[in-house]
């Protein structure tokens, strides 16, 4: 609420005589809130120049790496501590993790200082941290005296630890992921409470049906006699881990009976499984909607403020000077190139009067985000230094063999016809020599290929399939070398390196995926989801830490892996005669157990792929109480119904909004400028390689010409926005959404903005377009 | 193409003095095409006297029973023939099918009748069907030969008979579910080849880490040592159905390769899984709109069509006169009722000047479309027949009572104790007797309730919850009552009765579900899904019969099905030594056959929730050879990739569009005028029970007083537009895009409709709104 405060708050005097310039401070605030524009920040922070100053530190990347720092550390604590994989002393551990709470502390504090009081008091996220910080302190100090008198207590504030992860301002992301799990929770329940309903429904069907018949399962034991066991069995149907196995005994005496299953397989697993993922879906558009209405208002909300700062008359309009501008932008971005800078200024002050009007200024913080390369072109090396043997016949034969289609296609079948020899049985000595045969054809492919184009434009930044053959290469060769090192000195294969050896020779393959032009699309395009999904890596992370923790604490050491070699009868019941005949020890599920963070994560792993999660829960409910098997079925109901829903309707979104995607505005803007200078290049020529022999792609950034003379400079340069496919659906959305907002249009008041209600947005006229 | 087809043909002469009536045969023509635009049809006929007679034949709802009648007998056959589950002799079946494939004849010859010769010749259902015809003839003659000498052939034309079931002009909406899964093919098949290539490189991977180390499974066998084999494990892990298992042997070795696992999952599992569902999703959301927005200009061309059959000149316009709507309103509909028709007159001729102008009567196939229900308000036929009594103060609280919401609680928590009393043992005989208690007291509820309210409200068409409510109880008295009449007279329990009177004794207990809003409010969302939803009955069903009729001519007998009872050793490897050891005899599998349709059916529903779909696979590998384990994956590919992906894409897209769900423009307009004459009930006041007891509603009709003196009759019924809720998804998109086409617009030509293409519909610039 940036606004709203400055306005209430501070009164300082408003430079309103056209001819004074803005003072530092000024200068300060502004670009506080450009940059909070340019990353959708929304921390509300006080106006004093002290507190600007702090909040430029607050949002120093340095600080951001260190909070970041303590957090993965805070949680990677649990390695460490009992049950560990890598155990310390209690002592060791309880200092690091006190080292943490200081430093979360410390940033609290620090963002204390930037915000208001009364925000920072009715934001829950620093009440969270707050008492997550007291909760963990006397939880140490509870286990630690419990642990001098030799009782061992339980580390309960251990499953808390992601709180941190979520509460911190920087991730955004996954906190909207849970609000989106939240809001999802009122509609997604009633429809569980009728699934559950349904299920209930069909187990007293089952008793009844079937629970007089003295059927027996495949293990012999009595079939549906408990209604407690019905239930959860055919919960697990639900899940399909049990299908047909639960079905056998019934079916085998009658056939009729398979109905009653089909029915429920049909109502409960198909019927109501793809209802919850339409409520999960429905719910995540609508919110992300919502939310990304609101971020639009606010970043021009922002820039308004920004704007109102630097003002000054000229003429009948208010504006902002040209060097108040290129301030601002050096502050902003301080590692602007000033050529960049440069074709800025000349898309924001198109007229060349010396000043930027109030519609160009509001873009500054799009026109910073968008990616512009600059583009050198360059005659490859070789030919500077020796044009003549360059430019040879042969050499020209050489580079145009290079260039040709065919070359791609010898190296596809090459390619192939290694993949054969690594198949084939590679104790044969002609197949090992083979080996040495295909690294060096590779290597004199990616010789070739930099004699032909230009080395630095080969591997420019955005080049990503080039960079992936070469390092795949390098890789395998420096692996294959120190493998046969190892090998002839102490005439055995070392097996960690042998084994990325052979991972390392078989991604050579990938490399196919380079020359077929629909597969590198598919491909992109999943490159693409990656940073998104990165918040699902948070998100699940957050839940099989909790969930962990938990487990760690229940079910530690009741269930014990033996080395397959071990003889010992106790190895066929993992350690535990509980487990006696049971489905877990049959099926040598030993090593699936809870006795450090390693094992339970895998474990959690498994329990969401699903198969077999029945016989993991029967397992630890036999060796405990049958009441864990809710610690199963709330591990199912919260992974699998809500975060597997939540990631597919990602998923579905970021391919909708991929197959909707036009350039921005902005970015259109850019473009059209560029090629006004007549500085362009397309994307397409880069990417066909037509341009890429002799052009030198750099992040913004002249080489060697900086500074002054740049008339001169832009000529000799070309530019081209970078790759515009890499962009998160997020990024996307909000593109579109700010593309709609009039230029001229304020936006509602700060109060509405922050109020915004998902039921605002339902079109009013629901729309044939926007229906299917 | 109608249109096209009768400007260019037949030049009947128009009749073009606006005093001349239409000709009869105009009628019938004009009815034609407003038939077939209020029903969708698309099918281009003659426009002959005699040919469009024989339209409205071809059209008659008992020729169209008897195809499907004819169409489901033939694939009903299956059953009776070998492997048959009621053996009849082959020249029984093949007479039976002989006789199908007459009818079919006939109505194609029929349809040939009907349309142009040319047109009929370029349609490939047409071709499809007559190919399909001689196709089985010549099979059925080379079968009957073979079997006449006692070889046994093979029936391979049974797996053609569903293409009668898809390529009649009835099932237009199976046809499209498969336009859409064709459609999808070419987009799919790239990220298949991908996933299938990504397969490949971890096999790869898998033999050459895993392969040399020795490891055995729990079964004792090598671990992935050979390539075919591995690569099926790792095609069977991305169904889930081998996890965690596949993964134990290499985890107990060392904890670090459960990270080859686990990335496995996540790429292949989840995101090409999730990707498949986009693609499918994506195609399915882009077709559907082309094939409506098709449908909907072919309406209007339709009605056009009409219009300029019968339009007389009114001064400067061209408008139908009020008789001849009349008549055609009469052809079309036959049974509606003079004072519906006199509604929709109103509604038409708004001004009543005695004509129906363009704009208006475009509209007819809509307004004939909407069921406008009369409500008829009435007195209880007990007040009327005894007011005294029904009046008297004790009988005022009866029914103050049942009306209050305390008898709702009242008979919730009997139905709670109901449950208990249920899933107690029911060998005792006080909870025997309980029975009859509640059932007692559920018919005592229902008379109450017809005693308050009025009974013919009470059963009103739309009631759907009182039907059930009733039927539910009438059942399980019925059941109950005959049950104790057998047993007491045959002192044993008969076992079908027994069965049934137990399911309805609990079905009773959904009763609960009408008394909780939000339950009822998603049960009648589903409910409305499934019209629809048997569109992909249809799809499934023509899906699993020609895999069942594969299935059945390749693993027939191979599997055989003991008693659970029989003690012969072969039962234990399902009657064939190759299954020995196998996790097929040792899951005791063996009624999991293809012996007969029905079990082929039950097995490939088995295959479709996919847990342990390998290890049938497996066991029908064993038995004949490995390669028959590509039915199994390719059933896999078929039924979980595609259609269950449709199926979802289906809910998902059936429940946005429930979301953002509006009258249409025709309804309003039926609701306004309804208003405006002050004959209009709210459908909430019906819904709330207020106008229940003393309100009569009938579809369409008036009681009594038919024909004239409308004024009058106007003045004491009320209408109101029939639930609607009641929808399909076409239905209401349809509408959408109907109601965006201006009215007086034409639409494009005959020739662009026919050839619309997906790509047209994508919105230039995409929006905010539409995307996301």
């Amino acid at each position: 609420m940036p606004g709203g405060r400055r306005a209430a708050g501070l009164h300082r005097p408003h430079p309103s005589s056209p001819e004074e310039p803005p003072a530092q401070e000024d200068l300060l605030l502004a670009a506080a809130y450009v940059s909070d524009a340019q990353y959708n920040r929304n921390v509300p922070f006080e106006t004093s120049p002290q507190a600007v100053r702090l909040y430029h530190f607050y949002n120093h990347w340095t600080m951001r790496a260190a909070t970041y720092f303590f957090i993965w550390g805070d949680l990677a604590l649990a390695l460490f501590e009992e049950p560990a994989l890598f155990p310390l002393p209690f002592l060791a551990t309880s200092i690091a993790e006190v080292l943490c709470l200081t430093a979360f502390s410390g940033r609290l504090v620090h963002f204390a200082k930037v915000t208001p009081q009364m925000v920072f008091w009715k934001d829950t996220k620093n009440i969270c941290i707050v008492v997550t910080i007291v909760l963990t302190l006397i939880d140490l100090i509870i286990y630690g005296s419990l642990e001098a008198v030799n009782i061992h207590g339980v580390r309960w504030s251990r499953a808390l630890r992601p709180v941190f992860l979520i509460n911190f301002p920087e991730s955004r992301q996954i906190r909207r992921a849970f609000r989106s799990i939240r809001n999802t929770l009122p509609d997604i329940l009633y429809v569980f409470l009728l699934f559950i309903f349904s299920m209930l429904i069909f187990s007293l069907m089952a008793l009844k049906l079937f629970g007089d018949r003295g059927l027996k399962t495949v293990e012999g034991s009595p079939y549906f006699t408990n209604i407690l066991d019905i239930a959860f069995e055919l919960y697990v149907l639900v899940t399909t881990a049990n299908s047909p196995d639960v079905m056998m005994p019934a079916y085998e005496f009658n056939w009729w009976y398979s109905l009653y299953f089909i029915t429920y397989i049909i109502i409960n697993t198909y019927i109501f499984m793809s209802v919850f993922l339409a409520v999960v879906y429905n719910n995540y558009r609508k919110h992300l909607k919502n939310e990304i209405r609101t971020l639009a208002y606010l970043k021009r909300h922002k820039m308004i403020e920004a704007f109102n700062i630097l003002k000054v008359k000229v003429g009948t309009e208010f504006v902002v000077k040209e060097a108040q501008w290129r301030q601002l932008a050096k502050i902003v971005a301080p590692d602007i190139s000033s050529s960049h800078l440069e074709l800025l200024l000349r898309i924001s002050d198109e007229g060349q009067k010396g000043y930027v009007d109030k519609m160009n200024f509001l873009r500054l913080a799009d026109l910073l985000n968008i990616q512009v390369v600059t583009i050198n072109i360059k005659r490859h090396p070789l030919e500077a230094w020796m044009p003549r043997v360059y430019q040879s016949s042969p050499s020209l034969l050489v580079q145009k063999v290079v260039r040709h289609r065919i070359f791609v296609w010898v190296y596809d079948v090459i390619i192939l016809i290694n993949a054969i020899f690594i198949a084939l049985d590679e104790k044969n000595p002609l197949i090992s020599y083979a080996e040495w045969l295909f690294l060096s054809l590779y290597i004199i492919e990616i010789l070739l290929k930099l004699y032909t184009y230009e080395p630095r434009a080969y591997f420019g930044r955005k080049q990503f399939w080039n960079w992936f053959d070469t390092l795949i290469i390098i890789a395998a060769l420096v692996a294959t070398v120190a493998n046969t090192t190892i090998q002839s000195a102490r005439k055995y294969n070392s097996q960690q390196i042998l084994d990325i050896v052979l991972i390392l020779r078989i991604l050579r393959l990938l490399r196919i995926i380079v020359s077929i032009q629909r597969f590198r699309v598919i491909v992109t395009t999943l490159i693409n989801i990656g940073p998104t999904m990165l918040t699902f890596g948070g998100l699940v992370l957050v839940v099989y830490y909790v969930f962990a923790i938990i487990g760690m604490e229940v079910f530690h050491g009741k269930v014990h892996f033996f080395d397959p070699s071990s003889t010992s009868p106790d190895a066929l019941v993992c350690g535990n005669p509980a487990l006696k005949d049971s489905a877990f020890a049959r099926g040598r599920y030993c090593r699936n157990n809870f006795n450090d963070l390693a094992a339970s994560l895998i474990l959690l792993t498994e329990l969401t792929v699903v198969n077999q999660w029945h016989v993991l829960a029967d397992g630890f409910a036999l060796v405990t109480h049958q009441a864990s098997k809710l610690y199963f079925i709330g591990f199912h109901v919260v992974v699998v119904i809500l975060i597997v829903n939540i990631f597919i309707a990602f998923i579905l979104e970021a391919f909708f909004v991929a197959y909707s995607l036009e350039k921005s505005e902005v970015e259109t803007a850019i473009e059209k400028k560029i090629q006004e200078l007549g500085v362009g290049v397309q994307e397409e020529e880069v990417l066909d390689g037509k341009l890429i022999d002799n052009v030198d792609a750099k992040d913004s950034g002249f080489s060697g010409d900086d500074g002054d003379n740049k008339r001169k400079a832009l000529k000799g340069l070309y530019f081209r926005i970078a790759s515009k496919k890499y962009k998160t659906v997020d990024a996307l959305l909000q593109q579109m959404f700010e593309s709609e907002i009039a230029p001229e249009d304020e936006g509602p008041s700060l109060e509405e903005i922050l109020n915004f209600s998902p039921s605002d947005i339902h079109p009013k006229n629901p729309s044939f377009e926007n229906s299917a």
